[in-house]
């Protein structure tokens, strides 16, 4: 059993989140990623906190696994041939290199659709080259700001915040991968590839508008904009006597079970709760009903009580006790692993299941251009080239050590 | 020119978001989506808030562009056995309606897969089958609340709440779109279609875990998870005279730009300053100085200054603000329209653009039942069956007016 990428071979110019996610996900599916960085490394191998060992961060670990690192110099006048040389054997290139830089390169869309036909170009930008903000550098709290994710915290409460994720980032990887997907299905067609373009700020706020732009849908507009449940600033874990806990009860029978169990039958009849359309126009007083109504119990015995009243709820969960998670571990979305560089670390699962077969869960994330020579000696490089390219400094081979 | 998934057709056994998400993604490309509806219709008709008519609204039309909707009584004995020939029809059904029910309603993906061997089968459930959590009722909130998500605004400020948008639907939605993509590659490869299983659950402890376990991917631990420059309390758009501005300054190049441009050269050589790792051990006192150091100037002007000094910057943008968006509304992204029923509305567009073809802008979204006999027409039942069902009450046509 192989996943549904199988065969496939993914050079992936891209660094830091938005592009590691992309590759991620198409090397959890069995795609083969070349992963090729700059004598720096990716920046997230510094940026992204603690690890054993410079430039392997803890969340680099994390974003990378399953792929293999080749460090090129592309400053250096020989490497520009070498990338083309790789990237002319490959299925798919996934970049967030910025359009002028990805031509001097030579492997922009037009230069490689011409020398590899079938290849599927996939260009992460922050903005769409055919509006007025194209080419404006961006980062995930830029896109966040002004995609409107920020702007959603102002309109709960007052005051705009970024997602505590990087979810711009994060969703437009996923978004590229889902693109790429559908790339692969257009070439079995037509036996062409084709070039992508993946605009983050776009891909963000269509994600905003979806969600928020409400009443202001209609011109004029009926209100003011926001699916109000969702912008309550009570929209959170309600706190029991011991923690929290994750209550939703959007149905009339979900919300009536709800009352039944916190011993308020009256309020299935009270005509401020009594229906979806009454609790939507009632929110703030749903809520604030919902958030003071559990502190008198443990969170475990609401649990039983919801459960029995099919009521939807689940235990909180912090960052750290995702590890200890029952369900997490069942499924092998959380386990424990020896780093063949790094030592004991977890191992984050692929999530979803395919019954046409899966990739075997991916080895750890590599160090810096620890696959290299091995790269070129697939891509035809002899032994020759690939010692002179090392000794030139256009090639960056490791010895075990990090940068 | 057409997109990639022209000529697909999708039966979407789903409601409110996650579902529908997915299946919008899939009309964006191209397919075709058959929107199976009951009498009551989706929930996000009455729940997604106002609009200028009842079932319609605006939330609603934003999720459910380019579908065709037809309303059937699954509960009439004659409404399972047309579904099922709707679905034999398919490429592809995508479902979060729970595993037992489905099974009751004969479109579970094993009795699915010996009747049409060629479909996708794609089920969105709150917690993957294989764990104890297994058929646990999910909705947005409570898989923010278990995958940790709001576990990341506690480790930010103490407090959790959930993101003021239905990540968790939407985010999910898009994988489950992704994912199919990738079965769609597959069947052309080996004929076969499968069954794909989207756990909400795993997919975002998936998320979380790769952006925050950070120094705790290690055993022993390395130090508290989580990226803390994301994690900040401060992470937020900064104050300017007038407004906000959001600006992300990572890389030594940036930040030293972002001290040029306020005034404060002396901070590039600054060690608690300097470098991305020393930036990243001082985050608190980093984040700090950035939050009051833009208040005396307006917008405007900071944005002419970072542009100058190569930071990214752009500007805030509220959910209000977003409609008047200059690259928004030249991209398309935002455009005004003329519903067929609801009257002057704006629609959302497209964000991605495939060289290889396109579909064109989306149809808007249809009242509750629009489509019924049509697409039964097209699935081969006679005017006389379809006018019988309509008579017994298996299906529900509507004369113009929403429910």
């Amino acid at each position: 059993m192989a996943g549904p990428l199988d065969g496939l071979r993914v050079l992936d110019l891209s660094s830091v989140v938005v592009g590691p996610v992309c590759t991620g996900v198409l090397a959890e599916q069995g795609a083969e990623i070349i992963k090729l960085e700059s004598p720096e490394g990716d920046l997230l191998r510094k940026l992204g906190g603690k690890g054993r060992n410079p430039g392997m961060a803890g969340k680099f670990l994390n974003f990378n696994r399953g792929k293999r690192s080749i460090c090129l110099d592309l400053k250096h006048p020989r490497a520009k041939d070498v990338l083309r040389r790789i990237a002319l054997r490959c299925d798919i290139l996934v970049t967030n290199i910025r359009p002028d830089a990805q031509k001097r390169l030579g492997v922009d869309a037009a230069t490689m659709a011409e020398a590899a036909p079938r290849l599927i170009h996939c260009s992460i930008v922050g903005f769409g080259t055919d509006g007025p903000y194209a080419g404006k550098p961006a980062y995930d709290t830029v896109i966040q700001g002004v995609s409107g994710v920020a702007g959603c915290f102002e309109a709960s409460t007052g005051e705009p915040r970024y997602v505590p994720m990087l979810v711009a980032d994060h969703v437009c990887g996923l978004i590229a991968a889902q693109q790429i997907g559908f790339a692969l299905y257009r070439r079995e067609k037509t036996g062409r590839g084709e070039s992508l373009e993946i605009p983050m700020f776009e891909n963000m706020a269509g994600f905003v508008l979806q969600e928020h732009l409400g009443a202001m849908s209609f011109r004029p507009a009926l209100g003011v904009p926001g699916d109000l449940r969702v912008l309550s600033p009570e929209a959170r874990p309600l706190k029991t006597q011991d923690g929290y806990i994750c209550v939703s009860a959007n149905t009339d029978a979900q919300a009536h079970g709800f009352f039944d169990a916190i011993g308020r039958p009256e309020l299935k009849t009270d005509p401020r709760f009594a229906t979806v359309t009454a609790r939507t126009a009632n929110t703030k007083d749903y809520f604030a009903l919902r958030a003071t109504a559990l502190t008198g119990r443990p969170t475990a015995e609401w649990l039983d009580l919801f459960t029995r009243y099919d009521v939807p709820a689940m235990p909180y969960n912090t960052i750290e006790s995702l590890l200890t998670d029952p369900h997490l571990r069942a499924t092998g979305m959380v386990r424990e692993e020896e780093h063949p560089t790094e030592g004991p670390t977890f191992a984050i699962g692929a999530p979803n299941k395919l019954s046409g077969g899966m990739a075997p869960p991916l080895p750890a994330a590599p160090r810096l251009g620890a696959d290299g020579p091995a790269i070129l000696e697939a891509a035809g490089f002899s032994a020759d080239e690939i010692t002179e390219l090392a000794q030139h400094g256009a090639l960056k081979t490791t010895t075990g050590e990090t940068p």
